[in-house]
C-alpha cells in the first residue's frame, strides 16, 4: 500500500503544511496539488463540495505527491465511509465531543475487528494499491476536532481512545465555544489558553495535534508549540486576498496619477 | 437595458480593471465578483471552462455589480451567439485577423440590419431587462484580438469596420507571432513596438483598447499608455501565486527555526 | 448584513408568497427568481436536488431581491449547517416531532452560546455581508415542519423552544399521518381541523405559521386563517400545468378542427 | 429501428405538437416527456443547453414515447454528427440561407454515399436499435431554418436539396431579417407574407413545415394553413408564465382583501 | 401503479439476475439497462456515486424494462426517502443488525400508517404512474443487509419486522464481520456458514434473499442454495476485467511475435 | 517537458496498445488507466462526452503513466486548442480530406512559427511541465484520420505536410466511404485494401499508422502490417460485453439447471 506521507513526516518529528480546499472543481484542486503542499484538504464541511465533487478532487490530487486529506460534514458513518472509499488518506471529523463520540469516529473509519467500515474501497484501491484492504486500518488518519466545551473536558479520555490518530483545532469554532469572537491567528485569551491546553494534552499523549491558520507566520508559531499539521489559507481565500492586494495597488496607481 | 458600465467609464475617460476566470465554477466566480473588479471575463478559450459552465458563472457574476466578459475560443458564430444569448456584456473574439473576419464578428453579435445575430436573449433577457433585443447593438461590446502578424498589417482597416468597438492584446500570442518569447509584461522589443503601435492606431481611430498583464504595476504602465481595459491576474494565477508566497514563508521559517 | 424581508414583511402583519424549486438547474431557478415571488424554496427534501446543486441555484436567486429558503431532507446537522453557511436565510426542517427535535433543529442552526452551529459561513458571507457572523442568528429563520401525530401532540411545547421562528406544513404529509388522503388544499376534516388547531397556536405563541398549497384561491384562504407564508406551485409543477393547458388547447382545436 | 413518429404523422398528413426546452437538466425533461407532446425539441442554440446536458435529455425523453429532436447551435458537422449520434431523430438546423448550406446540412445527417456523417451512433444504437445504421438515412430527420432574406430568396432552390425533410421558421428572427419587430404570433405584414411564401412553396414541393408559436390558439392557425410541425411554448417560458399567472391572482386576492 | 417485476419473478419461485452501477453517468447506466439485467443497482454506499448522479441513472435504467434498484449510503431516512421519490423500486440497507435497525428501515420507506416515508414521489410518479401513493406500499421492496455478528445474532427477530421483504449479504462484509478475508465466492468456512444460515432462516421465514456473486458459475450456485436475487460483477469491474483480457492477450501476442 | 511515451515506443519501433474512452467520467478513467494500457483516447467525437468531462479525464488519466490522446469531434481550432491545453498529449482529428485539411490540424496545433496555436497552455503547464511552450511543438503528436475516397486519393500529399505524426483509420468510416459495410475488423475487400494502401503509404514516407480494432488478435494481425497504434475495445463496449458474457452464462445455468 502506498504509504501515507502525515505518519512518515510525523514519526521524524516533523509537521505537515496543509492547504485547504472549498471550490468544487478538478483544476483547481489540481492547480493547487502542483504547488507543492504536503498534504491537501478537500472540506465538505464549510466548503461549497459535496461527495461527487470531492471524488474528482481526489483525483485531481492524485496526480501529484500531495496526501489527500478530507474533513466531512458531520460524524455521519455513511459520509466517513464514502471519503475512504474514495481515496482520503486521511478525515478530520467535526464535534468529537465525547468517548463516545470518538469510538464511532474509529469505528466508521477501519475495517472489522477494530471498527465497522464496511468493505468497498472502490477507488482508495486505485490509490492506495492492491494490498489496500490490509494495510488500510494502519495507514488512513484519523482526525478528530476538538471546538466545544464538552469536548475540552472530555479531551483525556478522548486522547485515549483507540485507533485516534491526532486532535484538529478551529479556532473561530474553539472561539465561539468559549464565548470568544471568532478568529484564526489572534485568539482571545480563554481560547487560547484552551489551545494550549490541547497541544499540552496531545503531546502527553502522543497523539498529533493540527491546527487551522491564518497566516503562515501563526502556522510557525503553531509549529513552534508542538503541532504537527498546520493549514493556512485556502483556494478561496488566496484568490480573495490576491484580488484585494492587485485591487489595491490599481486604486493606489490610478489614484496617485491623477 | 441595464446601462454596460463599460461604456460608461470610457466614456468618461476612464480604465476598466479586468479580472479573469479560468476555474468552471459558480461559488469561485462568485467570490471574485464580491472583490471589486469592474469586470470579469470567462475565459473559454485558454480557461478550463465550456458554455455550460460559463452561463453558470455570468449568472455568478450578475449577483454583483460587475459586468460579465466572456472570451470565446473562437471566431464561431454559434458560441458568439450564446455568450451573448448568456448575458455577456461584452466578448472578447481570438484571432481577428482581416477585415473579413472582424466583419463576421460584428455579424455574429449584432441583430439585423446590423448583423445576423439569432434572436433568443434568454438569458440576456434576465440579466439586461426586457427591452434588450431593443438596446442590444448599442450596447453589447466587442472586442477584436490582434495576435497575428496578418492582424497588425490589417490593423487599420480593422478598426474601421463598423461595430467593432475594441481591441484586446494578448501579448503572449503577439510575441509568439513576432517571433519573440511568450511573455506578459517585460516584452521583447518586437512585440513592445507592436504593443505601441495598436494604442497609438486604436487612439487615431477612436477605438478602446486593452490588455493583458501580469502584475498591477504593468496595468497602471498599459493604462498611462491610453489602455483602457486592463486585466490582471486570473482566479488560478492568484490561487497559485498566493500558495506560492505561503509556502515560501514556511519553507523559510522552518529552515531558520532549526 | 443584508435584511431578512421575512422578518421586515412578517413584522408589519403581511404575508409572504414562497416559490418553490424541485430542478437542480441554476437558470430555471433565475428564471423563477425574476418573476416576483418573496422567496424561494430550494426543495432538498423531495425536489431532485442535492447540495451542489442547491448552492448554485440560491447564488441565481440572489441576483434578485428574492428571499433565499432551502428545505433540508431531514433533521441532519450536516446538511442543516451546509444550508446556512451557501447563503439559506431560512431553513425550513422535516420531521419535527418533539421539544427535543426542534431544540436539536434550533442548537444546529444557530452560533454559540445560542446553539452549537459550526464556524464557517462561507458563501453566506458574500450574500449576507461581512457582520454576518454577528447578526446570524437574529436574521435567519427557522421553520419546523409538523407532519404527524406526535408533533401535534407536542406542539404548544415546541412552540415555547427559544429560536424557533415558523411552523411549516405540507398538508400531504399531514394528512397521511391523520389517516386522511394526501391533497394540498380540500383536506379531509381531520386534516383541515389539524391545520386550524396549529395556526390558533401558532398565533396564541406568536410563532409564524406557513403552508403549501395547490392554487392561489387557497393560499389566499391561508392568508385569510393567519398564515404569513404560502407557497404555491414548483417551477416542476407549474412546467407540467402549463403543458397540459396547451395540449388540452391543441387537442380540443384540432379535434373541432375535423 | 424504432420509427420516427414524425414520419408516420406526417405521412397520413397529420401534425406534430412539439414542445420545447431550455432547461439543462434531465428531470425536467423527463417532467416535459410524460406530459403527451408528440416531440420535444432540445434548444442548444438559444436554450441554455450544451451537448452534455443535451444528451441526458434525450436519455429522459427517451423513457417515453415522445419524439427526441435537437436544435443545434449552428451549421458546424460536428455538433450535427453529435446530435443524431446522441439519439436525435430530428435535427432543426439554423440559418439555411443556400443550396450549399443545405447540401452540407444533409452530407452531416446522412452516411455515405448520401453523405458524410461518420460512423459511430453510441447511443442512437440504444434507442433506434441494432439496425440502426441500415436505416438511419431514411429515419432521421433533417430541418433547415429559413430565417434571412437570403434563405427566402434561395427557398426553391433549397427545398429541392434531396435529403432535406423539412423546414422550420422561427418567426421572431423572420421578422429581424425582414426589418419587422420580432415576434411570435401576430407578425408584422411583411413577416407574415414570408411565411405563406415559406408554406406555399413548401407544399409545392411536399416539403414538411415547422413553426415556432407563442399560443396554441396560433399554433392551430399554423396548422390550418398546412404546417405539420407547429412548437407551443418551452419549460421555462411555461414556468415563467404560470408564476406570472399565480403572482398575479395573489396580488388581486390581497389588494382586495384589504 | 408499474409492477415492481422483482415480486412478479419472485412469485413465481424465479430468481432476479441484478448488474450494479458504481460509476455516475447517465449514458453508462443507459448502455448496462440495455444488456438485458433484470434489475440494476445503483450503488451509493461503495459506487462513486451521490445522489444527483443516482437520479439521472435511474432515469436512464427507465428507458427499458429493467427495474431500478438503489443501495443507500447508510440507513438515514433522508437518503432512503430520496431514493425512492427519485424512482427506486427497491432499496438496499446496510448495517440492519437489529429489530431496531429494522423498524426503522421499514418506517422510512413506507407511507402512514405503515410507516414515516414523507409525501413527494416527485420522479416515481412518472416512472410508477398517478397512482403510485396508494400501491408504493405494497409495491416497493425493501432489502436489509446483514453483516455483523450482531446482524445474525438477530436475524431471526429481524425476519419477523413486518414490512421487510429481503435480506441482501454482501459476502466480503460478513467475512470481515466474522475475522474472515473479505472475499466474494470462495468464502472462508465462517462465513460460508453464516450466509448458509442465513439462507436457510430466509426460507423459513419466507423472506426472499439475495446476495452478492464474483462470478456467473457462483450466481447459479447461489440460486440453486435457494438465492433469489443474486448480483454479479459491476460497470467498473467488468470494463476493468474485460481491458486486462485484451491487455493480456496483446502481450501474448507481441511477445510470441518477437 | 514530462517524455511523450508514444514517440519514445515508435522510436524504437515498437506499437501502443491504445484504449477508448466514451464514458465522460473521471472514475471509469480513473480505473481504466489503472489497468496498463500504453495511452487512452478520449472520444469526443462519438463519445458521450464534452470539453468538460473531457478535461477531467485527462486529470484522472495523469494519476498513471498511460498517455492522454484526446479525439476532437471535428477540424475545428477552437476545440483542438482546447484538447491541447487540458493537457492531451496526441490529438487525433477526423475527416483530413486534403492537404489544405491537413495543413489547417498542423496550424491548429502548433505554436508559431510552426503554425498558429494560442498561447494558453493551461493545464498542459501542470502536466507537461513548466518548459511545456518550448518543447510542445516536438511533443505533441498529430493525427489525421484518413475516412474518405478524397482522403485516399491525397494520402500521398497528405503524409508529405511537415508537422504531420501520424495517420488514424477507423475501418467502419473508410468502409462507408467504400461502400461498403461499417465493420471494425473483417472488412469486404475494397475496405482492406485501402487500409493495405494506406500502411504502405505510411511506411514509405515514415508516418506512423494506427487503426481501430474490434478484437486483440487483430490488433495484433495489424501490429504485423506495420501498424504502431492499434486501439481495442472502449469502456462502453467492453462493459457491454462482459454484462452479454455473464448474462449467457446465467441463461445457459438457469435452464439446464431446470
Amino acid at each position: 500500500m502506498r504509504e501515507n506521507r502525515l505518519r512518515t513526516v510525523w514519526a521524524r518529528g516533523g509537521a505537515i503544511v496543509n492547504g485547504w480546499l472549498a471550490i468544487a472543481n478538478t483544476f483547481s484542486a489540481e492547480v493547487m496539488a502542483h504547488q507543492g503542499w504536503d498534504s491537501l484538504t478537500v472540506d465538505m464541511q464549510h466548503g461549497v463540495i459535496d461527495y461527487q465533487a470531492a471524488a474528482g478532487m481526489l483525483t485531481a490530487i492524485s496526480t501529484t505527491g500531495t496526501v489527500p486529506v478530507v474533513r466531512v460534514p458531520w460524524l455521519e458513518d455513511g459520509i466517513l465511509m464514502k471519503a475512504l472509499d474514495a481515496g482520503a488518506y486521511a478525515v478530520i471529523c467535526p464535534m468529537i465531543n465525547s468517548v463516545g463520540d470518538a469510538e464511532r469516529l474509529v469505528a466508521a473509519t477501519h475495517y472489522a475487528p477494530m471498527g465497522r467500515r464496511s468493505f468497498g474501497p472502490i477507488r482508495a484501491l486505485l490509490y492506495g494499491g492492491q494490498d489496500y484492504p490490509k494495510h488500510a486500518n494502519e495507514t488512513i488518519i484519523v482526525f478528530a476536532m476538538i471546538e466545544t466545551l464538552q469536548g475540552l473536558d472530555n479531551l483525556e479520555d478522548i486522547l485515549r481512545v483507540p485507533g485516534l490518530d491526532a486532535i484538529y483545532i478551529g479556532p473561530s469554532d474553539l472561539s465561539l465555544a468559549l464565548g470568544c469572537t471568532p478568529a484564526f491567528d489572534e485568539l482571545d485569551p480563554p481560547a487560547a489558553e484552551a489551545v494550549e491546553f490541547v497541544i499540552a494534552k496531545c503531546r502527553e499523549h502522543k497523539i498529533v495535534a493540527g491546527i487551522h491558520n491564518g497566516s503562515a507566520e501563526y502556522a510557525l508559531k503553531r509549529i513552534g508549540m508542538g503541532f504537527q499539521f498546520v493549514t493556512i489559507g485556502s483556494d478561496a481565500r488566496l484568490m480573495a486576498a490576491g484580488s484585494q492586494q492587485v485591487l489595491a495597488a490599481m486604486r493606489a496607481g490610478l489614484e496617485s496619477g491623477n
